[in-house]
């Protein structure tokens, strides 16, 4: 299979295209390198993208930004950036990709563990996760050719939380979280919600 | 208790309005009439709506537009409505409210059944439906002064299917759907998404 990681230089894209290339070609998509280069929270960006890269078995998306902060702090401009980056930046490389994918092909979005286990901290973020996981089910429904859609829950991840200097002992690491897509993608069921937590 | 409804005026706000009356001042809210007026869609317009409105113990969302179509049809501008109209409006009505809101007092939101039983022509209402979802879990872990908040969950209602020329049989009588609102209000919890199925 061809496929499309964005997000490919970030922790979990990282591992997510180091899992996929030992035995698929791997299209490393991101900000700032890669071998094609995107801003998702553009519609026409995605679109230049998808133009370049050409055709593809599967989609990736192991990116988003969205922003933590208390419900009294949070701006407009906060909850905007998760809306924009995280939540429609996923839905419109499906919006767009599913154009240009393969028959039979699959998307993979990640949403995260916020969405059905929140923190303090999380009103916007837990927002944006549970958004993507209510397209991805109505998603699968009309999606034509045989394409399937699912999103990837992941819990904190290890590096992150070494990363922020937090106490990682219960992160998950990332070469684990990436099994989760590796199912995804093989596997042959549509609209999931799939918890990284299950596959380890 | 005195009670805010926004969206007084429509199906299921005007069923809310009427079982809340029974028992508490209610004060109706809507687009085009009401005791007082707003456009959810915009924060200043529900900033002047609660300076107006005075103090309260209670607030329904009964509101919100967001809109239905295929996958391949929905357009930016579609997708856009419902973000802004259904689900960062209930969001601002939380989050400009929740320095109005006397000590105990609770924000009941609407989501609707299509978040988890999505169908073709659903995919943005049931993001928005979703993130609404994830937004209340996430914030009733912040309100202060024992602030509480839930988002009622309906089914089709038997009043809209019939004006939709649609088959009513399975649907739900706003009256019904109201007794959701009732319970979110009286009940003591927060963080839930109150299925309106369970109150018959
Ligand atoms: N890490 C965790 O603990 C965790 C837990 C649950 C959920 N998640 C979710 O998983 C996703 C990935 O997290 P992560 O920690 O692996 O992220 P990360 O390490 O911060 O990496 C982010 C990746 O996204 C790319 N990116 C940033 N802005 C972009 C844009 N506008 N358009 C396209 N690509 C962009 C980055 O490219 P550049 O390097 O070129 O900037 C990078 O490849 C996020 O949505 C996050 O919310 C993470
Ligand atoms: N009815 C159903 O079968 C069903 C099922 C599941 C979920 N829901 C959800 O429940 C909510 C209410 O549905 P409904 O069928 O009762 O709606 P409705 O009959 O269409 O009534 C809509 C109400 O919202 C008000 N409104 C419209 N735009 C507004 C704005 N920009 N700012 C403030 N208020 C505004 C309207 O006021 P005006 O009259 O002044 O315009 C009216 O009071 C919606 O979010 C809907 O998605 C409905």
């Amino acid at each position: 299979m061809r496929i499309i990681v964005v997000g490919a230089t970030g922790t979990i894209g990282k591992a997510v295209a180091r899992l996929l290339s030992t035995e698929h070609e791997v299209v490393r998509v991101a900000f700032r390198s890669g071998d094609f280069r995107v801003d998702m929270s553009q519609k026409e960006s995605i679109e230049l993208m998808f133009r370049d890269a050409g055709e593809f078995d599967a989609l990736v998306c192991a990116a988003g930004v969205a922003r933590f902060g208390s419900l009294a702090e949070l701006t407009d401009d906060d909850f905007q950036t998760g809306l924009t980056g995280k939540l429609m930046g996923q839905v419109n490389l499906v919006r767009v990709g599913m154009h240009f994918i393969r028959d039979h092909g699959s998307f993979t979005l990640t949403s995260g563990v916020l969405s059905h286990q929140p923190m303090p901290g999380s009103s916007s973020i837990s927002m944006i996760n549970a958004g993507l996981e209510g397209f991805v089910r109505a998603a699968a429904l009309e999606l034509p050719r045989g394409i399937r859609i699912n999103v990837v829950s992941p819990p904190w991840v290890k590096e992150t939380l070494e990363a922020l200097d937090m106490d990682s002992s219960a992160g998950m690491p990332a070469q684990d979280v990436a099994q989760a897509y590796w199912a995804s993608i093989h596997g042959a069921r549509s609209g999931l919600v799939i918890n990284a937590r299950d596959f380890t």
